[in-house]
């Protein structure tokens, strides 16, 4: 069993929190992964999560957690509870369009506007059917490091009341400050920006999307343990339908906590410099070049570029001082990085990385 | 922070393979949990995984192992994608009677078989109709202790050569010793037998039911990212279509490689000798009662009894012995005890609990 030392940059699952193992340890020590799922100890732990998401995210009263398996599913219930007919989707990457996929798959009619990898949108970019649904927009594209900024998602309402919005968080919260009265709802998982173990993925919604949810419900299947109103039956009990990931919800119980001891706004700082290092390192790189044109839409917390040299080229460079950046997705495998900037990466590892990509590869 | 140093015997969650705290901290140290579940090292965990998986339950060749997030989810992905119109369920307690609800909730037609709380099935007893697509029968019910024997279960497929055969052992794999040529599927959660955390569900399923699906998908929608076709297109490449729970996939490929040194046989022979304990003590004590009245059909894994003490009290005397048993389920939770006895459970954990019943409650 050889043991790694490596600091990863990889986009998800990345470089654990570093408080994760001490929480583990603590988990097994009190027996957490042996208590039934109904006890009290269970609930308060639930509680406990939900409480700590509410403050670090700063959630009004009218939005809800839920906690499923993964983002995919929750992709899959979002179109299978909210959308009866027609979604919409901007589509601008490998994740965005595998969303936009599964409305067709569940025999909804999805409708996309798509730009090229690389690039994001803006609120007038998007020409929106006035009759879809719900509008689903991905904050941070994972596979391109392109991000639509905030304040472009906040314009989207304006000319869309009716319609529900949905934002994918995935690989970018808690970095983003939402309006949330300007969308819907918005969903991550917790094995990207809060540095957990894979297995756990976390959807928040409004009274709106609920009431939807209903009113499908009442006429059309939205499936089984995992409708909104069973799962809302028992979060409300804190608890799930299912016996869940008990482990990752105490992890972020823990990691939040954490979190909301640094404060929300720390954390987005330290994020922001964190991404200017990077950012203006590849910007004079003689190998590496910033994929994403457009400044604004430019990922604070997946950060992708074109490399000259090989991905594993970079990564043998990397590997004899313990650091390793991501690959490309999917048919960029060999020609991009993508360098993972989450809370977890303190500022140090990435002055570390910066540094001796600068001497290493130049 | 209490250290917690009790032996829990409840019926799942419950207490955690030995090894299990030693594998956490191999995760950790091998970062496990940060690598990519595309990479080459995921891939070899999950190899890993099934082989062991199919060494220890001696499955035959034509079936299929795959990974979802629970066995509620593995009820509904079962009926979504192998069912078109109308599934058979034998119910006898709280699960099977969920899995029975969950076909009407996804549109089918669910027909059911009913017998009281604490029964179980022989297979000249099931009045299955013709028509039906898959026969949905539970091992071992987890709610009431009552366990269809294997023996019974073999004889279903003389009369229903059609019919698909789901058998949920989600509360008693790897004891019961299936013959797979009788059978279509088998499932099972990790936090029962398998001593770990919970947060994933295994499915096993042979050509016939990949065979059911397919038809099913080329004229249904039967969801999105697990759905058998896409469930299969990754297993095959030893990969999940989701980022899986990671930690629970290597997790299982150690407790499982340590349960093949040990082999199926002997941990069946330890099972039984130690329900062989518990049982003999229930049938002589003045405060317990055996609640399943046929002997053929007593759970050898999920042993539930009628307490006059109520469970709290019972908790309340072993608790200075550093052990725990769990209460009953739904409406039987003031009026009688369930004791888990899993492969984590050893003999003089079951020892030392009888002895301490015996003299404490008598």
């Amino acid at each position: 069993m050889a043991k790694d030392n490596k600091i990863y940059f990889t986009p998800g699952p990345s470089e654990l929190y570093p408080t994760v193992a001490t929480y583990m340890a603590e988990a097994l020590d009190r027996k957490i992964l042996t208590i039934s799922h109904r006890s009290k100890a269970f609930q308060e732990i639930y509680a406990h999560a939900t409480q700590g998401l509410k403050q670090l995210l700063n959630l009004p009263d009218n939005y809800q957690i839920l906690f499923l398996s993964s983002a995919t599913e929750t992709w899959e219930r979002i179109l299978q509870n909210c959308v009866t007919s027609t979604s919409f989707h901007a589509v601008n990457g490998s994740f965005s369009k595998r969303f936009y996929e599964f409305s067709g798959e569940l025999g909804l009619t999805g409708i996309k506007a798509e730009v090229p990898f690389g690039e994001s949108f803006t609120a007038n970019s998007l020409t929106i059917p006035a009759e879809v649904e719900a509008i689903c927009l991905t904050h941070n594209e994972t596979s391109s490091g392109a991000s639509m900024p905030v304040s472009e998602i906040n314009k989207v309402r304006a000319k869309h009341k009716d319609a529900l919005i949905f934002v994918d968080a995935v690989s970018s919260l808690p970095f983003p400050e939402f309006d949330y009265s300007k969308i819907d709802s918005v969903f991550f998982s917790v094995q990207k920006c809060f540095g957990l173990p894979a297995g756990l993925g976390v959807w928040i919604l409004n009274e709106r999307c609920i009431e939807k949810a209903k009113a499908k419900a009442a006429k059309h299947s939205t499936g089984t343990y995992h409708t909104v109103d069973s799962m809302l039956s028992k979060a409300i009990v804190n608890q799930t339908p299912e016996t869940p990931n008990v482990l990752n919800i105490f992890l972020l119980s823990k990691v939040v906590e954490d979190m909301n001891k640094i404060g929300a706004k720390v954390l987005r700082e330290s994020t922001e410099r964190k991404a200017k290092l990077i950012y203006d390192y590849l910007e004079t790189s003689s190998n590496f070049e910033i994929f994403v044109q457009d400044e604004t839409q430019r990922s604070k917390t997946t950060i992708v570029a074109n490399t000259k040299l090989s991905p594993s080229e970079v990564n043998k460079t990397l590997a004899p001082f313990d650091m390793a950046v991501g690959s490309g997705y999917g048919n960029y495998k060999e020609k991009q990085i993508r360098i993972a900037n989450f809370p977890a990466h303190s500022e140090v590892h990435v002055e570390k990385l910066v540094s001796t990509l600068k001497t290493q590869i130049g």
